[in-house]
């Protein structure tokens, strides 16, 4: 008998108490910063209450927290000092290597966008040296400011467009740009080091603080292909071995255009974007300069001047998206879609498809109509996710900062 | 802006930390069931001795754990008593509400089945006290055939064929049955009361001891409809209502036949138990007194007789559950199918098909190939599991045991 990969026997917090009690502290600081003392933690958390303000102490020496020097009330209106997190503490560092650009940003504690830096280059005519030098630039730069502002880079996450192998730190699959079983640190300096992820999965997590602390949605980023990242209790969904997320091969037509993955009639045969342009009678070369994002914005001004091709391939696109979105959420159940990617930039047309198709297709919808967003983010979306995920850990694991 | 309903803001486990010590120092006792010491619980937990040994003392004293009057040696070779979960302690019930089937079964603390009981009957000819009166004589039966093998009935759950609302103990919509908005207590008798969920999840959780502790996969239910229970590192993933796992409905060809649903080729169109029959040319009259599984076994026989019309259907249901599973793998990145319901009795035909469509289609099969296999249980799955769910919960948190 086989089963999946187990990826851990059980959750660290469980098997380290101080580190559990030290994260649930620190979670209930930053869900309520600025409104709740030590007694208000205790009340929370169930500990009692000299365990609590230890915990707090050895937070705030440790420079997670700091007392604001506000009071608050007690249900018995007893009064106690603030506490918040601090954002001059430990910052995460971000970083999407894609194929048109790079992305660098810095993330506080507070889940604060402090430093982004997007440079637009197509990587595909360069080295692995060559990449490895602008990334270290881009690093060295976001440290700096975020030296200047007092912060302290805790560790490092990176971005890519493909398959990744997070234990073994290698890039599976990362066709667009011709990676394959890649040891990342031949693309990284070498104080750049920590979590990769594929680019949808850290775009996803942009979201996450954004919504609630511990909301579930599906976020769907448009590219060539169309990515999504599963965010369940504000936690990413990584799968078995970290390749959750490949909507962009959900069957739309058994019998429709063959797929580079063998199949037939995938989602991005009919949403992704070259689809969308070819669907517009617009030619899409890689050879030109014309990159991603231009193309994008040139449908998108087709489209603003009523181009009846153009209109027509975004309906169809958004129909076909929304459809698809809508058997995710009914084999997920899931309330709410980010839309991300070039869909963010589509949005005005493809949008309002994606909300009606789901409207009517989600089956618990007569209950609970699902909800459609457009990303707050767009091409930073994969590093600033990045740069949170190193804060997430943090916050489920205090003594990776306390321990340093 | 709007999220989907939260569940829980911080995980029990972590807000009481006496039930979380508990919980952890009980799973590895059954982790380890019979081959674990105190001073194995406390390497294995990182707790200190004297709380891990009281945590012990507490568990035995409430009648979860045993000393087994076996010796085990630990890495500096010192003996312990060795420790085993009791099969005499709290036991589960699961009752499964059915359209033409109700059954009842027993799982004692270490996850055996201790007693199973199936009546098929159709139950849509009858009024809510009449199934109410038939369940209260099975549960009866069952309570007392556990009392004869020295089991206490902890707690029950129930399964039903359709969309609940746990929450409020309703079934929101259970069409074969003609429930909609249906507390359940209509259905239940007093003594029988406990956690609802739809009949796939539940038969998911009838795998999971099987399996590993800890496993990943998708459990697929062939029936009139087609359900799936999802199993992420062995719970039960539920989705945000509750309503998870609604892979019939998932787009097999938007321009295929059309679905009650409201949509055109679902997959349940191509591979629930109506399209099968009547691609075989049988007829499924539901006035009949066949009953789903007497035409089920008749499809098997058809197909044991080499008839070219079954084994068509059979052949074509089992490629298109195959590649729409093999979707479902690719957005959730699972390496593990288990084939339930009527799939389990027509595996000869299914799951060859299946095992094909999956190993070429799931994008990570060159790495990881997903692996098939056939439910080990047949209509007591979802009573199982059901009662397996009830274990599962003093697991998590055994002061619902210890302190009833």
């Amino acid at each position: 008998m086989h089963a999946g990969t187990v990826r851990h026997r059980h959750d660290t917090s469980a098997v380290n108490p101080r580190a559990a009690h030290l994260s649930l502290a620190l979670r209930h600081v930053a869900e309520a910063s600025g409104q709740i003392s030590r007694a208000g933690i205790a009340a929370r958390t169930g500990l009692n209450r000299s365990t609590a303000s230890s915990l707090i102490d050895e937070l705030i020496n440790g420079g997670l927290v700091k007392e604001t020097g506000a009071t608050t009330r007690n249900r018995a209106g007893r009064p106690g000092t603030a506490l918040a997190l601090r954002d001059d503490g430990p910052a995460g560092l971000g970083v999407d290597v894609n194929v048109d650009y790079t992305a660098v940003c810095v993330v506080d504690l507070t889940g604060a966008v402090r430093y982004k830096h997007v440079v637009a280059e197509d990587q595909r005519g360069h080295t692995n040296t060559g990449i490895r030098h602008r990334i270290a630039t881009l690093a060295h730069t976001a440290r700096t400011a975020a030296a200047t502002s007092g912060l302290t880079l805790s560790g490092s996450a990176v971005a890519v467009p493909g398959i990744v192998d997070r234990t073994r730190a290698t890039v599976t699959l990362a066709p667009n740009l011709g990676w394959r079983d890649l040891d990342v640190t031949e693309v990284l300096p070498g104080d750049v080091h920590g979590l990769l992820d594929n680019e949808a999965n850290f775009a996803a997590l942009s979201e996450a603080t954004l919504l609630h602390d511990r909301a579930s949605y599906l976020y769907v980023s448009g590219q060539i292909g169309v990515g999504a990242g599963i965010v369940l209790d504000g936690r990413l969904y990584r799968g078995t071995h970290g390749w959750s997320g490949e909507i962009g091969h959900l069957t739309v037509d058994r019998d429709g255009p063959a797929c580079p993955c063998g199949r037939r009639g995938c989602l991005e045969r009919y949403a992704g974007q070259e689809a969308i342009l070819r669907a517009a009678g617009v030619s899409s070369d890689p050879g030109t300069s014309l990159g991603v994002r231009p193309t994008v914005a040139l449908i998108a001004d087709r489209a603003r001047t009523g181009d009846p091709a153009t209109l027509a391939a975004l309906t169809r696109a958004g129909e076909v998206l929304g459809a698809t979105l809508a058997g995710c959420l009914n084999l997920l159940d899931l309330g709410h879609v980010v839309l991300g990617g070039i869909y963010r930039d589509l949005a005005p047309w493809i949008a309002p498809e994606v909300e009606r198709e789901v409207a009517t297709q989600f089956l618990g919808a007569p209950w609970a109509r699902p909800t459609v967003e457009v990303a707050a983010y767009g091409p930073e979306a994969p590093a600033i996710g990045a740069a949170r995920s190193v804060i997430h850990d943090i916050l489920s694991d205090p003594l990776r900062w306390l321990n340093r």
